[in-house]
């Protein structure tokens, strides 16, 4: 049996990360793997649920339960389906994990990461990502490459001291931790972001 | 204006909490306090939401995503009804609180104490009440009591030995917490009970 591994992208709103995450999917499936695609929040049902929930502006809910929420789906959605895939042998590719929550929770709302990276242990049972691919660019021209492909979702609507900080944000998390993490230049054409991704993937899968 | 007041009452399903905090709502008001009786999980329109997702046994959550959702639950029920209650004077009576999640996540699902307690202080933000009252009696008395009534519901599907080990969870908080946490004898006539919540009451309101 293959051994699994679980691999995460990370990255803005706008990055082009859901349109990686099926190219680096379909190039694995190729070479003969299987692979399950799957996002947070969501990712299993309790999950999905828990994600209308969170999204309901009608609740209005604050920033602590917000990050109780996403731990939650988090919990779940590793229980339902990512650790049953890892162990039987299949390649994650998940959609956001922890690094968001540290990044839009915790860099971005202000609660304290040491609280934050605690509560995401237990969330997680220690689980961590064998790889994190993330998609870096410039906020401003991330947005402009979106407008002009008349793209218009909630990575306009933030504002851009919004997006300065998850940037900032993320590129913290890959400095601490540089051997998981890698930064990934996602203003390049969309071919070359693939490349890369890919040869990151092959590195690992190397051993 | 009054000074508000966080009164929780715990004990295990079948000791009374219900009825009681009635009673001494009705007493509380008939002196002219303006008393919110409220529950966990549940008390706001988020946490009913969440208290059905957890009790969906379809679901089948395991008990690290369920003690996140419960402190989801809490931590949106204090933003919502409970701090603000406070903020205006009132006296909230809630109906199982923190001491519930360390008894039945920590003492009988076995996730450890202190683990519970710095996830719980991230969802109250360190709020505490300032009087816990304990319904305390023997499992197989309480149990007695209810058949007698002809009460059947989720007290006696457990079994005993779950309900030991909730008892015997709640009776070691109460040491922990001698200032905070009062002992009162559940076996006792329901007028009887009222009475002794009545002066552990009237001594937190005289100061």
């Amino acid at each position: 049996m293959n051994k699994g591994y679980f691999i995460t992208l990370e990255g803005p709103d706008g990055s082009g990360k859901s349109t990686q995450l099926e190219l680096i999917a379909e190039y694995l499936r190729q070479n003969g793997r299987e692979v399950v695609c799957t996002r947070e929040p969501g990712g299993s049902e309790a999950a999905e649920r828990l994600r209308q929930l969170v999204l309901d502006p009608q609740l209005a809910i604050d920033a602590r339960t917000e990050t109780l929420l996403y731990l939650a789906a988090r919990a779940d959605h590793l229980d339902k389906v990512v650790r049953p895939a890892l162990a039987s042998g299949k390649i994650v590719l998940c959609d956001r994990f922890s690094d968001s929550t540290l990044v839009y929770q915790g860099f971005v709302r202000g609660l304290p990461l040491q609280e934050l990276l605690q509560l995401n242990t237990f969330a997680t049972g220690g689980l961590e990502p064998d790889l994190t691919l993330l998609l870096d660019g410039d906020p401003l021209l991330l947005a402009g490459r979106r407008s002009q492909r008349g793209v218009t979702d909630r990575f306009e609507n933030e504002g851009l001291a919004f997006q300065l900080k998850v940037r900032q944000g993320f590129v913290e998390l890959s400095k601490a931790y540089p051997q998981r993490i890698r930064v990934i230049d996602a203003l390049q054409e969309q071919e070359s972001v693939r490349g890369c991704l890919i040869s990151e993937l092959e590195a690992l899968l190397k051993g």
